[in-house]
């Protein structure tokens, strides 16, 4: 498993609960990281865990984060702690004839390792376009980019994809032999995450074609399963 | 802010970014976790993060997790490890004329403090059946109900909702006044969870009538808005 395919296990990334639903091919993962656009971080204050939603973006082998320089990540990017970020893609509710064993449908990414602040102006730049790219394809041509105190102002925050591990559920219930004559409805509801009508800010409220167009990108994304 | 109704700010769940985004507002907080179904977990092992998407269920002022004891979270809970408990709803994509003021709107939660095993058989009972009710309301009637067996060997982990928070972002972009006249389109694109078509598993496929009923409510729950 340390082929250009996979990423090699770790320690901490070696599957224990359930590992048959693991996975640490690179395809697999980075399929679900662009699929995705909101991301869990994991931080250690004083010993206390702490986890923050946020946006993320992938280039290449690298994942992005951003926000402000006072943020608690931006302070644990500047010294270069261990950092965790897992993002959860919910594809159904499983409804078992046991209550034990109801589950979900997933596919979800782990990858942990010591985060860092980006500090040229450029690849900060490029971070910031993958950002707006990657949850709306086309709308960096289609708003004011970044000038320079915004990128100044910006805290980036990378974090190289090396320690990374999926892991995915999917089909019916698992209900035990015994159970499977018991008189209750089983099966998966699907779940997806799908955008509703677009409420315009401009007077006018047209919306341009280009406009239009990455909505259905966004749309095409996150189709009911 | 020490009153019954709002939960006490600790040193670490003082907003310190965007505060007036920040509630410490106990119905706020309670409506965010009904509404939602899934959080992800931090805890710390070997001084690094670890984030576990799980499913949860509120039972007062009290949440509960449930897993394997082999898992990491019920090592934790048997130490009386602080965890941190993070829900999120997604509400929509905020498109600003700017690059940097680009959003989303969100409603969140994050609950911090130790977290234990819960020993006796009654409130794991309770929780148990909390969770399938708050995913489906109606299922506990329609499912097998978990024997002793599978009682013992389900781990249940209780965090006391204490040190808690929520942040909320809704409404249109805050483009800066000068940015106000770019001639991009702006809004926001509303996104909600919705289910879809059932899939059975059963071979007759029919649904009754009281399955089809909380697959509704999971439905209403989840409107675009
Ligand atoms: C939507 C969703 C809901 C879930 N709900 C529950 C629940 O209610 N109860 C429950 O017990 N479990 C739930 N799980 C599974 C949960 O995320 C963990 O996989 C499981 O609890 C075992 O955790 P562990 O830390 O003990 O795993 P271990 O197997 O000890 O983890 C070791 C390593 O495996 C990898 N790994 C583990 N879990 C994941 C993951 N989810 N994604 C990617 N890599 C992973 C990581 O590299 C991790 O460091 C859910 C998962 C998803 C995606
Ligand atoms: C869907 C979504 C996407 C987001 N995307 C980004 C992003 O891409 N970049 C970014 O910088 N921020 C993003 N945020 C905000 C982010 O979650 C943090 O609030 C912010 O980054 C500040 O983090 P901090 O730890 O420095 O906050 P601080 O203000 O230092 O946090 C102190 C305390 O405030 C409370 N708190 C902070 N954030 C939250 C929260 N989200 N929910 C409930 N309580 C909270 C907690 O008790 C916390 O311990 C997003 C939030 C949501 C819900
Ligand atoms: C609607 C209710 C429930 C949902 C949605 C749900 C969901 C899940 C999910 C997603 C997992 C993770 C499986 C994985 O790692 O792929 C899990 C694990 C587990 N669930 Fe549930 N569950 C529910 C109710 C219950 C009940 C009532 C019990 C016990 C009676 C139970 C017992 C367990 C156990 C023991 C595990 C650990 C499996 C392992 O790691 O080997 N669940 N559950
Ligand atoms: C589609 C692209 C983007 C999305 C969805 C997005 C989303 C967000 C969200 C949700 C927050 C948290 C705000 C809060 O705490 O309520 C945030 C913070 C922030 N964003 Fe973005 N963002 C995007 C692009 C950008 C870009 C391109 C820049 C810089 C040029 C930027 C700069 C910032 C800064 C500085 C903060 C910190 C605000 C603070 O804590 O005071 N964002 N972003």
């Amino acid at each position: 498993m340390t082929d250009l395919n996979h990423f090699a296990p770790s320690g901490r990334t070696t599957f224990k609960r359930k590992p048959q639903r693991g996975t640490y091919d690179r395809d697999a993962i980075y399929a679900i990281l662009d699929e995705a656009f909101l991301c869990h971080v994991g931080f250690v204050r004083e010993k206390a865990p702490f986890v923050i939603p946020m946006a993320y973006a992938r280039i290449g082998d690298m994942l992005y984060l951003h926000g402000s320089h006072a943020s608690r990540l931006a302070d644990e990017a500047r010294t270069c702690q261990e950092i965790c970020v897992t993002v959860t893609l919910l594809d159904g509710l499983v409804l078992a004839r046991s209550a034990l064993h109801h589950s979900m449908n997933y596919r979800s990414v782990m990858i942990v390792g010591p985060c860092s602040l980006v500090k040229e102006n450029e690849e900060k730049l490029l971070a910031m376009g993958a950002l707006v790219e990657h949850i709306l394809p086309g709308r960096t041509a289609d708003c004011r980019p970044p000038d320079d105190s915004e990128i100044r102002r910006t805290a980036i925050i990378s974090l190289p994809i090396h320690e990374a591990s999926a892991k995915i559920r999917s089909g019916p219930p698992e209900d035990a032999e015994e159970d499977l004559a018991l008189p209750f409805w089983a099966g998966v509801v699907p779940l997806a995450f799908v955008p509703g009508m677009p409420v315009p800010d401009n007077p006018d409220g047209n919306m341009p074609e280009r406009s239009a167009l990455y909505i259905r990108k966004l749309k095409e994304r996150s189709k009911v399963r």
